[in-house]
């Protein structure tokens, strides 16, 4: 089991996904808070060597270290997540609305309260964050709201906030919680989305932000199983028409 | 001016007051979390000396640890202060229910909002944290709920919570929030998104649920400006590929 036992239950399964951490102390703080709020799941992408500053600064969440898996790249960590959260200190501008739309702390307590499987949140460098381009391939994102004299929080610091929040909204919610599409699902959605684009002759150059967008927009609106059917029956119907090939069952011949 | 200015104003006026800190460290961390929130009135009781490890840890959050006050009794640090909230570790039993009956940092923000004066948040060592004759001098004690197993936070890690809630409570949050489509755009892309079920020959009998399926998607995403127009773009795209009225300006004919 990777969630904490007891009174404390949060849900979903939450992994926290370190990318490219440099610093060991900083990685041994986020298994302390992880375990202070009832979380076990850690990942590492291309860590530092953790060695004794990493387990002082872990203290009893010393097992969620010694646990931890590791991964050798963005794309190995992001294979056994059903839904990938990017966090990202730089708010939304002008300048970088398109790759930094992100929600709020308890925005995403809230979307992620209904979810089942298994949720990374991933967490940058120290220095940089995680890149645009690592940014775009992740369903949702969250900023910590901060002074804009000083956004830039310590690795660690940013992790309590966030996982205060989410073991926050562990309590079963009210009502009987929509089965939400997995992962596997969603990224079906995507590629059908992706040939539709092409099927229409949508701009080429467009394509691809068109898709970080539409990715954005699904991982917001956290579709269930009904509505990623019913999605993949208007996205593949869409290029079927178009395409000709085929038409949807039970409509009558095509004209 | 105590509190940080532009976008981000916290109310009321908080100090956070380190209770004989023992680690340099954590002081450094807990002035750059204060600076990450917009708060730098900093008062220390009985501090260690401060040296670069506490500058090291504190980065930008340097000013809030330069400028700190010294107090060498809590009765001293309590004098300057309207209100006094301490934080305990410890949750509330029947061994201990009369020292440390706490509110959830939520309950603490919500109980602040309307508090004029200067209000103090008091942190205790990293080992002991408050004693309980120093709680019984407080107002009002708050407690981050953690997991039972290890309840114990970093110093930091306890100030970035509380100090993330009571910042929450402050005003609008800090970056400029993406304009969202207005209700009239919305219904322009419902509309259009209509004439594309009847374009691509989406079945009769499933539209209107698919179109309110739609809608709701729609209204969860709560899409951007720009998002709506691309999605516009997208959706009247695939209407006209069908038709055959018309194409991308620029993409070439169609075959």
């Amino acid at each position: 089991m990777k969630r904490g036992g007891g009174l404390h239950k949060p849900m979903p399964d939450v992994a926290v996904v370190l990318v490219e951490p440099k610093v060991p102390g900083n990685v041994g703080a986020v298994a302390r808070v992880m375990a202070n709020f009832g979380f076990h799941d850690l990942v590492l992408v291309n860590p530092p060597r953790l060695g004794d500053p990493a387990y002082r600064r872990a203290k009893h969440g010393g097992t969620v270290l010694k646990e931890a898996t590791r991964a050798s790249s963005l794309e190995e960590a992001l294979e056994g997540l059903d839904l990938a959260v990017g966090t990202t200190g730089v708010p939304s501008d002008a300048e970088n609305a398109f790759h930094r739309h992100a929600v709020t702390p308890w925005e995403l307590a809230a979307k992620l309260a209904p979810v089942e499987g298994r949720v990374g949140v991933l967490l940058g460098r120290e220095n940089y964050g995680l890149y645009n381009e690592e940014l775009d391939r992740l369903d949702l994102l969250v900023h910590v709201p901060c002074s804009p004299a000083y956004p830039i929080m310590n690795l660690s610091h940013a992790a309590a906030v966030l996982l205060y929040e989410l073991s926050r909204a562990g309590g079963p919610p009210a009502g009987e919680p929509p089965r939400l599409a997995s992962g596997a699902e969603r990224e079906r959605l995507h590629d059908a989305f992706r040939e539709m684009l092409v099927a229409i002759r949508y701009p080429e150059h467009r394509r691809r932000r068109t898709e970080v967008l539409f990715r954005r927009l699904v991982g917001r609106a956290a579709p269930s199983k009904w509505e990623f059917h019913a999605l993949m029956g208007v996205v593949r119907g869409a290029t079927k028409a178009v395409t000709r090939r085929s038409e949807f069952p039970g409509s009558g011949p095509s004209s």
